[in-house]
C-alpha cells in the first residue's frame, strides 16, 4: 500500500452481486479485508461459505473477511462521544482501528449538556497523542475538548438528531468553526476516514522512533 | 403599550429624511424612545436640535432620544459573552434593558476553548432568573451553560465567524439544535430583541410577587 | 437536578436493546422517567413487565414510565396551535409539562388565515406569563399573538407543510425574523424543548414570591 | 404589445453608455417610456437633453422618459406595506402602474405584530379587485390580509431585514407557503413585476365589461 | 365565505381519525366539502357510509364530498402543462376549479423543447382572462407563455425532475426570475392554491359586470 | 500544449506584483498570453512598457499580451445572449475564441419572453457545429433553443438579476434540469471556460477531415 | 428529428397506465424507442406482449422497445468512470449511445485517489473527440483528466456518496468549478444526457467530412 | 498553556481602540504574541511604539509582536498549494508554523490540471510526517495527494474562485467527501487552525522520543 492506510470495501451502494465478485475475488487471492456499511440483510443474503469467514458487528455494520486483528500495547487512540445515539460511528472508528491492529479507549455519553461527566475523563484524555471526537446535533463537544487536551483531535460529526441539526450539518460546522485551535473533521457519519486520519498520525508517531524514517528526520 | 415592550426605532434601513420626520413626532409629542442600528456617522448628519436630546453609544449603536434610564435593584438579568468581538451585540442587549429600568451584569470573553475561565462565574450565574447567551462561530457557549445554570436562558447568536460560519448561521442552528433542554434562541446580531424577550420573563417575575396578575395566578 | 428539568429519555435513533437496557436501569433504581419519540411499534416490541408502567400516548409519541403526574393549580401555560396537524407537537408540549406537574390550556386550530377565531381568544391569552405558540408552514401566528399578549412566548415552529415549508425551515425563519419584538424559538418539532423552556421561566416565577430566591433578589 | 404590458428598462447592470444609447434610440423614435432601478447617480451622469426629459423619483428609483401619466377613474389596486423601510418598493408598484394610467390607493406602516392598525383599513381593502401586498422580514402579512379580503392578492416580498431573513427568503416563502389560500407571489423587491401582475388582472376585469372580448367571453 | 374562496381539507398529515372526525362533522352539517391530497389507500380506510358520497380521482388525489359541481358556460381559466409527468397538479387545479363550477380547458405536453407544439396553441391561448401554467425541471415554459398572452398568468412549479430540479425548487425559481412580465407564481406542487387564485381572479372579472361591486367600482 | 488549449492569466485575485512579475516573465520568454478579469483601474496601474503591448476590452474585461489574433474562414461558432445585461460573458467567449483565431456570429438580446425576436435566427443557427448560449435569472433560452439546433451546444449561465435569480443559480440550475436533450453547461460567468469547450469540439471538427486524426479515427 | 437525437421515454414518475398507453402508440405506429429509468419490477408488470419487444437492463434501468441497435465502427466514445458504484450512471450513457449506433468504450474504477490506474489509460483516451467523466463524491476526476485529453469533455456527476457528497452536489460543482479549461456538466445522475452531448458532438464531427454541411462550413 | 498551542489574537472585528487595548496589555506583561487578520491599513493606524515591535507581512496579514522565532532543524511540515492565488493562505500557514518554531517547505503552483507539475514533488512530499494541502475552486488536489502520500494530511480550502466555488465550500466538501482515505479538514482560509492542526500532530511526533510521554506510551 503506497499510503500505509488499507482501502476497504463500502458495501453500501453495490449490489449483492458486486459484492460476491468481490469476495471471490479476494478469496481466491486468500487476501483479507475489511467491509463497511454491511447491513445484516445484505450479510444474510451472501453465500455461506463467505459468510463462515466473516466476522460482521451490526451495531457498526462493519465486517472482517478472513482476518482476526491482534491490536498489541496499550490504546494509543481515544475515541469520545456525546451520546448513546452515536454509537455506530463510534463502532465503525474502533473497528477500523482494530482491523489495523491498534488499540483503542473509548468514552461515551459525555455531552457537554453535563459537563460534570466529560471532565472526569479530561486528565486521562490528555495523554493520548490522538483523540476521536464523535457528536451530533449541536456538536459542542469537539469545541470543549479542544481546549483541555494537547494530542490531536478528529472529530466526527454525526447526523444524530432532527430540525436545524440538518443530517449533521451543525455538527460539521460547528466543529470546523469551533474556536478550539487545531481541530481537524472529517465528513459526516465518516467513521472509517476518523479512523484512517488518526491511523496515518499514529503512523507518524510510530516511525518518529525509528531513525532514518520521515517523522523523525535526523537521517536526512 | 399593549405587550408591556416598548417599540424601538431600527435605523438601519431609513432615509435621513425618514429619520428626521421620525424624530420631530417624537420631539413634538415630547416622547422618548430607544433607538437601534444607528451609525455615528449617520448620528453627525442629523440636526443639531435632536443631537443634543441624544446619548448615544458607537459600540452597541444604540440611542436614548430624550432620556435617562434609572436601573434600579440589583441585577436580574446576565449578559454572557464568548468573545471580545460580540461586543456590539453585547451593547445592544443591556442598553435596550437599561433603557427599560433592568439593571444587568455582564461576563464577557468566556467562550468554552477556555472552560475555566467559564466555571469560575457558574455560582453567580445560577442566581438570576434570566441569563442572556451571546456566542458566534460555533456557538457551543449556550449548550454548556445550559446544563449548569437553572434560570431562563435566551442564546443570541452572532454573525462573527468566517468560512462556514455563515454570518451566524452554525452559531443559530448550534443553539437550536442543543442536547441542553429549554433553551431559547432569538435571530442572529438581535440584541433588541433578546432584550425584549427577557423583559417578557422578568415583567412576569414581577407580577408574580402582586396577587391577582397573571403570573402569580391566585386571584383567578 | 443542577437545572430544574429532569432529563427525558428521547427513543428516536435508539435500538430496542438500547431501550430495554435504559427501562431495566430505571427499574433497578425505582426511578420514573418521560420518554419521548417512543412510536407504538416500538412500545409494542419491548418486554410486558415494561409496558405494564408504561403510560404511552400515540399522537404526541411520548410516555411516562411508573409515574402518574397530578399538575395542581390554575394552568399556568397556554398552548396555542395553527392547525390540527400541529396536534403531535402540541401533545409533545403539554405531556411534557404535565409531567413535570405544571397545568396547561390548549388552544388549536385557530391560525391567521381564519383571523377572527384567534382573536376571540386573546384577552384570555393575555393572562398567561408563558404562551408557546405553534405553527408550521408559513409561521405567522407567531407574530400575530406576539403584538397582543405581554407573557414570555416560545415559539414551536413545525415539520407541517410542503414545497417551499421545506420541514418546517420557514416557519423557524418567520419567527426568529418576526417583527414582534421579544419572540423567542426551539427547534423545529422540538416540542419537548418548548416544554423545558416554558418550565425554566415558571420555576422562575414561583421562585419570585420566595424571600431569598434568585428571581425575587431581594435576599442579596 | 402583444402582452399589453409596456416592457420597461431595467437601468441596473447596464453602463453609462449603454443606457445613453437607449435613450437616444427613444428619442430618435419620438417614444417614451419607464426606467427602474435608476440611481440619482447615474442620473446625474445623463446627458443634460436626456436629462429634461426625465422625471425622476429618488426613493423608488423609477423615471418616466418623454411621458406624463394620468390615471383616471377611481384606485382599483390596493398597495398595503408592513413598514416604512418598504417604500422603496412600495414607490415601484405605484410609479409603475401610474405609468401605466392605473390608479392606485396606499397603505403602508400596518404590520400585523401592531394588528389594530391593520385591522382599521379591511373594510376598505375588500372592496379592491386586487391587492399588492409588500412585506420583509417575517413577511406575516399576506397570509393575515389574504384570509380578510376577497381580491386577488399580490404578495411583493422585500428584502428588508438581517439574519435569517436572508435578503427577503423568508418572506418569499412565507407568502408562498401561506395557509390563506390563492395568494400569488413575484420576486423578491420586484416591484415592477408586482404591477404588471396587478395590470394583466385589471386589463382582464376591464375588458370584461366589453362584449366579445375574452374576459367576459359572451361572444364566443 | 369571507373570501370567496371555499376551505378544502388538506388530508396528507392528518390521522385516520382525525379525517373520520371531520367527514362525520360534515355529515351532521349536511355540508359538503373539497378533500385534496387524498391517497387511495387512505379512502379504502374510510367508514363505508363517507366513501359512498365520496367521488375520489386518483391521479390528482382529490375528492368531492356530498357534491356534484356543475360548471356552466364557456371555459375561463386554461391550464397548460409541459409534461406527462405534471398530470397529477394538473388535476388539483381543474378538480377545485371544477368544484367551484368553473369550466376549464386543458393543454398538456407542451413542453418548450418542442416549441411547435406550444406555438399551435398561443391563438387560443390568448382569449383566456386567466391562464395557469404548470411546469417542473427547468420550468421554462411560463416565460415562453409570459411573452405571448396578455391574461393573468399563474405559475405552478411542480417537483418533477431529479438532481439540480431540487424537487421544484429550480422551476420555482425560475418561474419568479423570468423575464417576461407580469407572472405570478405559488408554492411548488400547490394546485390548490393555483386553482384559488384563478378564482380570485375570475370572481373579481364577474363581479366587474355588475355596478356597484367592487371591480367596476363606479358605483362609488 | 498538452490539450490544445492555452492557459490564460486570471488576474482577479492576484496582486498588482503578482500580475507584474508574470507579464515580465512572458516578455522574458517573448511569449504572448491571454488575460482574463482585468480591471480597467488595475491595467492603468501596470508599467507602460507592459501596457503598450497590450490589447485590452473594457466590457468583457479581457487582454491580448503581444498577440494580434487573426480569425480567419467562416465563423463556426455562435454566440447568443438573452439580455443586453450579458455583454461582458459574450464579450468573454468571443474574445477568448477570437485568441485562438476561431471566429465567432454573435446574435444578443433574444431572451425567451420575446420569442419572435429569438425565431428570426433560428434557420441561420441550425448551421453551426456550436452554438454557446448565455442566460441569467430564468435561463429559460438554453430549454428552447435546445429543441430548435442540432449542433453541440454549451450554455453559459450568467450572474445577472436579483432575488431569487441568486448571482446565477437559477440559470445554472435551469440549464442543467433542462428537458431539451443534450445541453452542457459551464460555471456562472465562465466565459472563458465556455469558449475552451467550444474551442475543444471545433478542434475535434478539425482534425476529423484529416485521416489518421482521433475524430475521424478511421487509421486505427 | 429536428436536433438529431431521439427523444426518449424517461418512466420514473409515471403510472403504469402511462407507460402502456406509450407503448401501444409505438405499437401501433410501428416505432421504436429508448426507455429510461425502467426498473425491473415494472417492467414485470406491463403486458407480456410488449415485454416481449423490450430489451432491458437491470444495472442502468434503460430499454430498447422493438430495436436492435447495430454500432458500427471503431469506439468514438470513451466512458471513464471513478468508482464501481457509478455503474448504474455508466451503464445509461453506454446503453443510450449503443441505441443511436455509436461505439463507445469504457474504463471503470480509475479514481484519482489511486491516480497509477488512471494513468494507464490517459494515452488512449487521449484519441477521442469525447470522453464521458462519471464521477460522484469529491468528483476529482474530471479536473485530472481535463489537464491531460485534448477532446470534448462532458462530466457527469452522480449521486454517490454521503454527507457532504449531497447527494451528487458536490461532484456536480467540483466540475463545474475546475481549473481544467473547457469542461462541460451536465445535471446529477444524467446518463442520457451526458449520451445526447456527446452525441451532439459526435454528429458534428460526422457532418465534417461532407462538404456543404454546417460543421466543414465550406460550402457556405 | 494547556494545549501547547499559543493563542493568536485574530485582529478581523476588533476595534482600533481592543487592538491598542490588547497590545498595551501584551507590552506590560512583556509578553509576545501572534497576530491574525491584521489588515495594512489597521497596523497604520496602531501607535508608533507599538508598530515598532511588530514584524508584519502584507500577504498573509500576519504580525508576530515582540517576538523573532528561530525554527531550527530541518522541514517537518509541507505546505502546497493549487495556485498562486492562495498565497495569502499559505503564508498564514507558514508563518504561523514558524512562530511557534516549526521549519516548513512550501511547494505552490501544482494544482491537477497540470497533473506533471505536482508528479515531479511527490517523492519528496511522502517524507513529511504532515503535508496542508491548500486548495480552492475545485479542490481536487487534496484527493490525488491523498492517494500518493503517506504522512498526516490537513486540507485548508479557499475562497479563491467564483460561482459555484462559493466562498470555498465547493473546495471543502470536495476534501470532506474526498475517496482518499484518512484526510482531515479545517474552516475555509483558517490558515491559523491548520497550522495549530499541524502542530499538535508535531508535537505528538516529537514526544514520541520521549520516555513516559503520551505518544510513545512505553511508560505506563
Ligand atoms: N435592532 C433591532 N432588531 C430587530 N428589530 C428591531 C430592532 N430595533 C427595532 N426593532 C423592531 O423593528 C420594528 C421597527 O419598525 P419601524 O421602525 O416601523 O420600521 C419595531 O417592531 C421594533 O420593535
Ligand atoms: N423530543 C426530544 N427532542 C429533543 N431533545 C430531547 C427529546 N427528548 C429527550 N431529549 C433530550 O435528548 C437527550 C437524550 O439523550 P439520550 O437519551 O442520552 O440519547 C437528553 O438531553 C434529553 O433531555
Ligand atoms: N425592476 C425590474 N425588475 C424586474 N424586471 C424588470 C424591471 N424593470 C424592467 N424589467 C424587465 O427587465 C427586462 C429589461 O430587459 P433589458 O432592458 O432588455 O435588459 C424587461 O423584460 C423588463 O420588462
Ligand atoms: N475567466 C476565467 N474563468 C475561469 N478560469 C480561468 C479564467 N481565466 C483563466 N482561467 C484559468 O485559471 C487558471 C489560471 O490560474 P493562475 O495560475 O492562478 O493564473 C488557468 O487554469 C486558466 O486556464
Ligand atoms: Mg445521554
Ligand atoms: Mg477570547
Ligand atoms: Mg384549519
Ligand atoms: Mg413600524
Ligand atoms: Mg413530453
Ligand atoms: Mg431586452
Ligand atoms: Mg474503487
Ligand atoms: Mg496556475
Amino acid at each position: 500500500e503506497r499510503i500505509g492506510v488499507e482501502e476497504a470495501i463500502l458495501c453500501a451502494g453495490k449490489s449483492d452481486a458486486q459484492l460476491v465478485a468481490i469476495l471471490d475475488e479476494l478469496a481466491a487471492r486468500a487476501a483479507s479485508a475489511l467491509l463497511t456499511r454491511l447491513d445484516a440483510a445484505v450479510l444474510d443474503r451472501l453465500p455461506e461459505h463467505h459468510r463462515a469467514r466473516i466476522d460482521h458487528d451490526a451495531v457498526s455494520r462493519t465486517a472482517y473477511f478472513d482476518r482476526t486483528p491482534r491490536p498489541d500495547g496499550l490504546p494509543s487512540v481515544a475515541v469520545v462521544a456525546a451520546g448513546s445515539s452515536d454509537m455506530p460511528q463510534v463502532g465503525e472508528v474502533v473497528r477500523t482501528l482494530t482491523y489495523a491492529d491498534v488499540a483503542t479507549e473509548t468514552v461515551v455519553d459525555v455531552g457537554v449538556a453535563g459537563l460534570w461527566r466529560l471532565l472526569e475523563h479530561v486528565e486521562r484524555l490528555r495523554e493520548f497523542p490522538v483523540v476521536v471526537v464523535v457528536a451530533g446535533m449541536d456538536g459542542a463537544l469537539p469545541s470543549v475538548l479542544g481546549g483541555l487536551v494537547p494530542g490531536a483531535i478528529v472529530c466526527l460529526p454525526t447526523s444524530t438528531g432532527y430540525g436545524v441539526a440538518r443530517d449533521g450539518e451543525t455538527a460539521l460546522h460547528a466543529a470546523l468553526a469551533s474556536c478550539a485551535p487545531g481541530l481537524t473533521v472529517v465528513n459526516i457519519d465518516n467513521g472509517y476516514g476518523a479512523a484512517c486520519a488518526a491511523l496515518r498520525i499514529i503512523r507518524a508517531v510510530q516511525r518518529a522512533g525509528v531513525p532514518g524514517t520521515p517523522d523523525g528526520r535526523p537521517a536526512r
